[in-house]
């Protein structure tokens, strides 16, 4: 069910257009042209101060006159007028709105200032409102079109789009007419005052006209809520999202290496993977994966046979299908068998399955029921160049009759132009997906894997304990390093003994307690890289190495400030092993992001790791640490036994738990993260933790 | 200027067809049409036993009928009777032949014995030969069309097309009339009986009526000769090819590092980047790529201007700009000034410059006059969706006024489909490339820009000192330890000095000769991983300790069979550094790559390793160690000098020299080359070298 706020925009009895427009070509004439020529069935009405008539329908002067109760209203007048029009609406009882006018924050101050406005006239009467400085709404069920774009309108189908974009929409409308699918809706969210893409998604996921949602996004408005509500959506449709305008590494101030690694928008890449939603990487993937989802749903698509009657396009699709994981399944006996009844004895049984260039439509139609019933496979693409002895469209119609009725997914290659422009034409009334180049064939089939995998995806949900009270840290957010190993320590994370030692002598005393070697570390307010400073002494072996270090240690920094010199460490020297990092950053839209990667000093130059949003599943942690490099690291190896892989899990679940109850780390790293061999465990040696400025 | 024994395929004045049909509908009747019809302006005789008439021409019973003299034959007639049939064309003084029937080495032995007896035929008349089981030629320039392909030829223009598919040629020709580019020269090469892509990429680059080359291959015969000729033709004109069949890395028997780590098809990926070939990943690539290169030759097009009327679509540019290392350009103080002609004061002047949805075709027009007049920018994508205030083709005229005079690169991502119709055909018609997509156009001018780089790089030659008597290696193929040291270390790369000792006297004394500390080392010729046997002890400093691994690592290989102990070597024990992996493989058919990556035993998970060809200049070795992960470990960090960069690249350089000069070795690790502070050189501390079966 939708909620109730919004079913005036999915389903409004009568609409009232504010800005109707007498003047052929002006934005408000087209736009009450589309309220009324593009079938929609429930009431319109006109409002413009000047009256007269228009389209055979009264402009009414002004709200107050338009009989009757719309329950949604479309405003295209200049914004200035917005706030007090809306509010006009309001006393009238209307509850939703769509604002076409531009002139609002994307143009400075005084348009600010007009939405701030605009958002109190919508929180004085409890209206919702899309826009301001869209494109509307667009229905192709009810055929209510709010936009003032000239053209036809959409194709009625499946996809609903939801745009960030307004100038993306006229091209995505002409584009789905020209694909031939059709869009159930269209939504431009233009400035979202009010409501924004989580919203119109979590209500196209209840929507029965949609099928598959896809999603233009700049941005997202609440990180943490987007993926919820995706990750709701992903279980029962398809989701595709394109997101423009990849942020850089360095635009943000990050001092941990976790945060130096979290460039590029992988707080998106790893928010998108947990909501199960398919990422485009362009314009094209949205379309060509849309127009082969809107015909599901289908199972998985990850066996895949080729069927072609030429040789080096079917390797051409191979290709693609290792570079997006398909499989090029081999057929069994019994499927190579059957074929022999279509495939000439010279041409190829195995997969690809190459008919050769004389292929009829019956071998072609033939072969593509032997495969669509084949166990073995889960979904086919035909290659077909122009078949030099049979018109296109006889092979396109002997397919259609085969795809039809299966549930597994088939998509054609369908090669050339002229020659198959009749056949691209009667694929495309069947219902049957056709490409260009067999790349793009290809790539569409593993966007059906992918939606399959999101939807059976195991449940999220976590438990996240609430965090104790944190240390104070220092003026600049760190913590000491003491004091970040005991956060994490309490959190259930394994830590080395510790001495805090202020003279030499304790220091020495602390070496006899712990036992031999030790390491002893310069304390350290002010000093972030210690061994920068020859603070880090390793493998001290008697009282007087220990005493002499820390003499060394102090002496050392004499000259680096009052309170560079805060005394000493002394720890166990940790016995050798596998070292990781892991890490933690916090991302302004989509919270704790966690890193696993390969640890050690030479983390910058690895480069390695992979990340997800906290908190964590253990079977998303294993996952986590299968994707980054380090993960191969822990696995036996030649004349090496393997290492505690579950430790490191365990450790990761618990880092990402604490991330998430404390909402105060700023950054962390783990680094290393020393694990042993199997059954022994791991160690976090070095842990540094930096706060928020607000604490 | 081509050579003298492929003109006839490329300029014939006579072409005799030997097996033309009266049957409307066959093959040889299609192909004597379209050898009549499609222009060709030289003589066309047509054999056929039957006699009779076609096309208003005799079909003469036998070639000794046919008046003058033929240069070109070509045949369609049953496989078996090819060789005599050519032998007649040589007898008879052709020298040049199409053969396009099937039924030879595609079909099975007798096939096979049947392209014997061609070849012998084609030796003894010194004739040469495209195909058999091809397509042939197709030639705009002269109407020359051999292909039996039904439709309407190919439209005359710039771009050559060679194929190793023929299946991918009736595609191809119908892609490039519904693009709107044209063909100079199409070759379907067929099983490659004698001519092969290599020749005739060689002629294409002698070739005044093509301006670029397009390759669709399934391998190369001859890859060195491959490379060299590649090399050439791409610094005057650029060449994009499409390699489907890519290999696995696991059909590769290997047992090096290096060998494990060269997979899938990274010979290929070495050989195109050496020879300045633009490699495209699909069909698309091939056709978006040649379609915007056809108009060139343009300069550089690394410097990008974005053009827009929507902003979500000049951010999706944006995005495509950074994913193929293209840079959005911060626009000159000066070129922003003088958009305020142009630009509305909302609008964007940075780049990408945004007019705004209502921009006019002047503005649009007037903007790219001024970009493509500015300094700072080499190439200017423009960003159309339907405009809404005006037609697009209105747009497109003012768009090919400024792009038609330019010697820079233009191109124009035209969004949608039935509102952009007018405006792509006259885009079309102007050349000036069009898109579907932004990324797409995007992608193509980073096309435009490898090619540039790729024409002006500098030259290859390497002088290459033949290599020494090799080591015989054990029945495995693998040198003994110190041989292969002695091995690089003749080739000028620094290794560790060596002692071999019997016994644990000799041992010891090594020890003393060489000072302290001292690794031992297992001398083995069955054991190849000595350290899974305990055969490698580390920081020896007395000859107690010497004298005591000597027996230890005796005894513990005592149960390994008599030839597992051959004594030790004992060597100085390098001090720290930073390890890399220098390596060979050597591919079957590119000979030697050499591969560089991050060093040490942890070698399998890192893989960061770059390959190139063999034998390198010291520029290529710096560009190579650039692009492995291992590069970037050598530069100075935080309390951490830099290395020895200048001894890595000259480890690079020999050992690829010595693979080069030296046939017989067929895989080589060193690791690790470990690398010391900068100015302290480098050193081969583990060398292994692998020589051919035959030695």
């Amino acid at each position: 069910m939708i909620h109730e706020s919004l079913a005036p925009f999915f389903d409004p009895r009568h609409v009232v257009l504010i800005g109707a427009s007498r003047t052929p070509g002006r934005l408000g004439y087209v736009l009450a042209h589309n309220l009324v020529a593009h079938g929609y069935r429930g009431d319109v009405s006109f409002v413009n101060p000047n009256g007269g008539e228009l389209f055979d329908r009264p402009l009414y002067p002004s709200l107050d006159l338009v009989p009757g109760t719309p329950d949604l209203a479309v405003l295209l007048i200049p914004a200035r007028f917005i706030p007090d029009s809306l509010d006009e609406c309001g006393r009238r009882g209307i509850r939703a709105a769509v604002v076409a006018s531009g002139g609002f924050s994307e143009t400075g101050d005084e348009g600010r200032a007009l939405e701030r406005r605009t958002r109190e006239v919508l929180d004085r009467h409890g209206m919702r409102l899309i826009g301001p400085n869209c494109i509307g709404i667009m229905d192709s069920d009810s055929g209510l079109d709010t936009s003032f774009l000239s053209g036809p309108g959409v194709l009625a189908g499946p996809v609903a789009f939801v745009s960030q974009s307004g100038a993306v929409c006229a091209a995505v409308v002409e584009w789905a007419r020209g694909d031939g699918f059709g869009l159930s809706r269209l939504f431009s969210l233009g400035n979202q005052v009010d409501l924004s893409e989580t919203d119109l998604l979590e209500a196209l996921g209840d929507d029965a006209n949609t099928r598959v949602v896809t999603l233009y996004l700049e941005g997202v408005n609440d990180g943490r809520r987007f993926v919820d509500v995706a990750s709701g959506v992903t279980r029962s449709k398809p989701v595709i999202a394109l997101k423009v305008g990849r942020t850089e590494a360095g635009s943000r101030a990050a001092a941990s290496h976790t945060g130096a690694l979290a460039g590029r928008d992988v707080a998106y890449q790893a928010a998108f993977r947990r909501a199960g939603i398919l990422r485009a990487a362009s314009s094209e993937d949205v379309f060509d994966w849309a127009r082969v989802l809107a015909q599901g749903p289908f199972g998985p698509a990850h066996r895949l046979a080729i069927l072609t009657n030429a040789g080096g396009p079917g390797v051409a699709a191979t290709d693609a299908a290792a570079i997006e994981g398909l499989d090029v399944v081999p057929l069994s006996e019994g499927t190579r068998r059957r074929l022999t009844a279509f495939v000439p004895p010279e041409g190829a049984f195995n997969n690809p399955v190459d008919l050769l260039a004389a292929a009829s439509p019956e071998a072609f139609g033939g072969a593509l029921r032997i495969l669509l019933d084949a166990d073995e496979v889960d979904a086919v693409v035909v290659i077909l160049p122009p078949p030099p002895g049979w018109p296109a469209e006889d092979v396109a119609d002997a397919l259609i009759a085969e795809a039809r009725g299966s549930t597994k997914a088939v998509v054609v290659a369908l090669m050339g132009d002229a020659g198959i422009r009749v056949a691209r034409e009667r694929l495309r009334e069947a219902g049957v997906p056709s490409f260009r180049y067999p790349e793009r064939a290809v790539r569409a089939l593993a966007a059906v894997e992918a939606a399959e995998k999101a939807r059976l995806r195991s449940p999220d949900g976590v438990h996240v304990p609430a965090a104790g009270p944190l240390p104070t840290p220092g003026p600049d957010g760190w913590l000491e390093a003491e004091d970040a190993a005991q956060v994490v320590g309490r959190a259930g994370v394994p830590i080395p003994a510790m001495v805090i030692a202020a003279d030499a002598e304790a220091a020495a005393r602390a070496q006899a307690r712990i036992g031999v070697p030790v390491v002893v570390k310069l304390r350290s307010r002010t000093i972030v890289h210690k061994t920068d400073v020859g603070g880090v002494r390793l493998g001290l072996d008697t009282p007087e190495a220990v005493s002499e270090a820390f003499r060394s240690i102090r002496d050392g920094v004499a000259g680096l400030g009052p309170d560079a010199f805060d005394g000493v460490l002394v720890q166990p020297m940790a016995p050798g092993g596998t070292d990781l990092i892991v890490g933690v950053v916090r991302d302004e839209q989509f919270g704790p992001l966690i890193m696993v990667g390969t640890g050690g000093t030479d983390v910058e130059t690895v480069a390695d790791g992979a990340f997800d949003l906290a908190p964590l599943t253990r079977d998303q942690a294993s996952d986590l640490l299968e994707r980054s490099g380090a993960g191969r690291r822990l696995t036996a190896r030649r004349g090496q036994p393997g290492s505690d892989r579950e430790a490191v899990i365990d450790a990761i679940v618990r880092v990402a738990a604490l991330a998430s109850g404390a909402p105060g780390i700023r950054e962390m790293d783990i680094n290393p993260l020393r694990v042993f061999a199997d059954g022994q465990g791991a160690l976090a040696l070095d842990v540094r933790i930096r706060m928020d400025d607000a604490g």
